[in-house]
């Protein structure tokens, strides 16, 4: 069975090396000393490797149950459940005017990567609920907000997104669920939801129900859809519940992986459904869902690096196969631990400098977040919103690449359940899909995002690497180890947008053929500058005399291999965006 | 569930336009026109598809199970089994002399591709009797030749191959199973041995087992293997079988895909074994089937990509979801289907090109061994020796790879079960492991096979590509869409092999840490010398007013995607190459 452990002092830093959280100025920032965020982190790593871990893979072997129209979860699912909501880990980044923790979006982030690195499956019955969370506590009305949000901070109640119908995921335009207008001003949904996620279960006591549905005689496509609340049990004026709504579980999807959690067809037969935010604004209400949960997938798709990389490790350095060809290293065995193979540490190191550069990615983001929310900063809100189509795509890409290398590490091993470096690659595959499969995120990235504001956000991003080379280019082995490949994969960055800009003008399809490369491209720069800045708070430590010299070292050797092997994709990617739309316009899709 | 049809027109074009085979000088080969060889692919498709490929769902959710020493196939296999059989399919290009059918290796790579696009897990059985054939073919006596070669043509025995124990896969030098020598010439074996496919089941009447042991007293380390015949069931002078060897079945493993096929802990109890070859001398036998098995193993990672490619084109061409952005394409429909979409095309266009490159090169290839063997022309022998690490890894990494991207056009429907997709990944997966885990593919390549003959047959591989470009570069489309890049990544090629000979004479580990590279790279420059030969087929079938122009037209469209989206990665790994070993092994183990 494989292990976890909670990366704390890399988490710290993160946070204290490298992002300096308690200089910042974004408001509550200042509480984040070292000694409170280890005490956070220290916590959440208990219950993550004690309670979650363990959980796991009986998750996955034992999966969901559809019985009587309840969903039994896992055996230990429940009792997890209730010791997290106990420890108030459901509500720790939460509004405090409803009860939660009030913390930075980071904090939710360094414990949501540990929670899910544990247990993914697990995990995703309170994400969701924060995400509905999050879309009632920006659109809903005071007495939605008093009716639900305390509830769901708390756990009690947990809560779903249904958006996907058997005939649209994407194109949410052609959605068919309908909803009539009662005389009570509430409404009666009708229709079916798929591919719901923690849609039913038997883990909260009440299951609050995010529904797309069209509201009739409203306008065609994506501009008619509304949001609307719909509980799996109505709740009373004085906050009890009340009648059993007519939203029901018609079926389990059968799947890779993520066994641990109920994948749903919900069939809504008119149940009562309140409206969130104004008749047909629906999609801008989903938007805070959505956006929220791309972000968490991201994190889903390296966190399930983060373990995976941890058993191959733990793997390669017991394993005795081989002899270092420079000479014996472990000459009281039959062998030595194949670690000592230059291409085993490749393959490790691949593993270790993605992750640790994703971590970096995504803490960096959290940290954008808090500061848009916190500061109201637009920019810092745009930032985020063009790097989100990136986070969400580039890291679910890797972080499954990064899993199937480390069950590579494991050999014949990997490939059997006993080991359980299989599971996470099943988990991590859904990734790429839900949320907007990567493809999608790639056309917001070039469809959307890129133009945003007349392009003011991309030019500040390449502002902002610039600034960062430029400030720091007195520093020579920063310079020769980072700074130079940063240089130069943002440049085929910029060049890239260039070709952009001069030929998706005369034919969309010209940027809409290269936006995957695109993603990618970005995505390797992005981490490029993570890189740099981890190896600028390394050699600051280093020259101000840390004690802990191995560990700081050890991350600069991590991160010239990151650079010296992932950053040479860039002009890859930039070659192929180059060839244009002909090479995958040409053929007639009759003639594929 | 997912479909499969039978690509025998792509076959057909590499049989007879680009290969020409029927004017080769190869013995054998004069027999294969055209009408022959279809008449071959279409019986072979007949029943892949009508046999084989239903079973594949079934056997995956089926599984084997051992009860009571026996092995139960899942529901359909010995029926299916039976009917390959009777259809004399195992013995295709088997020794006349014993029973087999003699066609050329070639033709049994053709039609064994089907069979693995149908059903992996099932063809498996049949792929490792194949394999010990060989080896008691090549190394056997006249007496176990005339014992078991019929019966294993035939398929009324099948064969395995028992090599790997709990603590040793790679490393063989380390094996611990013994060989007792007894007065009459036979030895009794005693071991375990894991991770056998097909090591038990009941489809055929006896098993024959190839088993890696130590005879007492041997050298140390693999100088001291010897290889052994160990049958199921012992067979009496007159042929019919005898009492039951003390060789069981002790578990099956529980692993990620191929679970129609019987992965077996395989326990010798001093079971009764004969000697195949010298004593001390059975690596050389071993590697007899294992090059075999490891151009199979290649076969098998594209043969999956070739079914997921085909049902991924069939969803894009149905599924509704958005609109061209050019202008719709369906306007009597809700949506465009998807394969309007420039990422969708793109990616299909990845699947589709790898997957029709492949076949080229394991055709091409198959035709060389035909070569070596039936005019024992050495140079083949080398080259195909050189070049089996890179069908065998860069194949299975690309084919793997080729079945995630087609899971990926599917979005949600990917993920489940019913789609089968998932299933086409899971059962890919192992093809990166077995018969040597990918990254000793590359260590074999960089350690053994690039210095074989001094360096003469890769020299021979570079004439090889620079005389085909010499040759064609007054055709000026194909030498723009098609040379050019070829050439500039041959550079790359011989680019990096320089760095290993400068470099690497110093240090081993500066070739080491880029072997995995390397291959890739190798892998890219092959597929791109077998594009430029198909494309260089297509052209002249068009010029020479060939009927079906469009079939040669998308042949030459898919090629130009491929050069323009595939090649541009040898300067990535080129770079990654020349960065060397520090960046590799800088770390100490303890600090990963």
């Amino acid at each position: 069975m494989p292990s976890y452990t909670a990366p704390t002092k890399d988490m710290q830093f993160l946070l204290h090396d490298m992002l300096n959280v308690s200089a910042s100025d974004i408001p509550g920032y200042d509480e984040l000393d070292r000694d409170f965020t280890a005490a956070i982190l220290d916590e959440a790593g208990k219950i993550s490797v004690e309670v979650l871990a363990p959980l796991n893979a009986v998750g996955d072997h034992e999966g969901c149950a559809l019985e009587n129209g309840v969903v039994r979860t896992p055996a230990g699912f429940k009792a997890a459940y209730d010791q997290m909501r106990e420890g108030g880990w459901m509500g720790l980044d939460a509004d405090p005017e409803y009860g939660g923790q009030g913390m930075p979006y980071l904090m939710g982030s360094a414990v949501g990567e540990m929670f899910v690195s544990a247990n993914m499956a697990f995990n995703m019955y309170q994400g969701l609920t924060h995400g509905a969370y999050s879309a009632i506590h920006a659109h809903g009305t005071e007495q939605q907000k008093a009716t639900y949000l305390p509830n769901m901070i708390e756990g009690r109640w947990s809560g779903t997104m249904n958006l996907t119908e058997p005939h649209c995921g994407t194109d949410l335009g052609l959605i068919r669920t309908k909803a009539e207008p009662q005389d009570d001003g509430s409404y009666r949904i009708t229709g079916q939801k798929i591919w719901i996620s923690a849609g039913e279960h038997d883990l909260s006591e009440n299951i609050i129900h995010l529904v797309l549905a069209k509201i009739p005689g409203g306008p065609d496509g994506v501009k008619g859809i509304s949001l609307f609340i719909v509980p799996k049990f109505l709740v009373n004026d004085d906050g009890s519940l009340g009648a059993r709504n007519s939203v029901t579980c018609g079926g389990l999807e059968s799947k890779m992986g993520i066994h641990g959690n109920a994948t749903c067809v919900m069939n809504h037969d008119g149940a009562v459904g309140y409206l969130v935010g104004e008749p047909h604004k629906g999609m801008r209400a989903m938007f805070t869902m959505m956006n929220e949960a791309r972000l968490g997938v991201g994190l889903q798709g390296y966190a399930q690096g983060v373990v995976a990389y941890q058993n191959a490790l733990g793997f390669a350095q017991d394993r005795l196969q081989g002899r270092d060809v420079t000479g014996v290293k472990n000459p009281d065995g039959p062998a030595d631990p194949i670690i000592v193979h230059p291409d085993v540490r490749r393959n490790l190191l691949m593993q270790k400098s993605f992750v640790e550069g994703a971590r970096a990615f995504v803490f960096w983001g959290a940290q954008m977040i808090d500061r848009a929310k916190r500061l109201e900063d637009a920019d810092a809100d745009a930032m985020i919103s063009l790097l989100t189509p990136v986070i969400k795509g580039f890291l679910t890409d890797k972080g499954f690449e990064t899993t199937v290398l480390a069950q590579q590490t494991l050999g014949g091993s990997g490939f059997t359940k006993e080991w359980g470096l299989e599971q996470f690659v099943r988990d991590a595959r859904i990734t790429m899909i839900y949320e907007g499969t990567n493809g999608i995120q790639s056309l917001d990235l070039v469809g959307r995002k890129l133009p945003q504001n007349g392009g003011k956000t991309i030019m500040a991003f390449f502002e902002m690497v610039k600034g960062f080379l430029k400030e720091n280019e007195g520093h020579a082995e920063l310079k020769a180890g980072f700074l130079d490949p940063l240089k130069a994969a943002s440049k085929d960055l910029q060049a890239a947008g260039m070709y952009f800009m001069s030929e998706g003008l005369k034919n969309p399809n010209a940027a809409l053929s290269g936006s995957y490369d695109f993603m990618h491209l970005f995505g390797h720069v992005s981490l490029g500058l993570m890189w740099a800045q981890m190896a600028k708070a390394s050699y600051a430590a280093l020259e101000a005399g840390a004690s802990d010299e191995e560990f700081y070292k050890t991350k600069l050797a991590t991160g010239r291999f990151h650079m010296a092997h992932q950053l040479p994709a860039t002009a890859m990617h930039l070659a192929r965006i180059r060839s244009g739309a002909e090479p995958v316009m040409t053929l007639d899709a009759a003639n594929f």
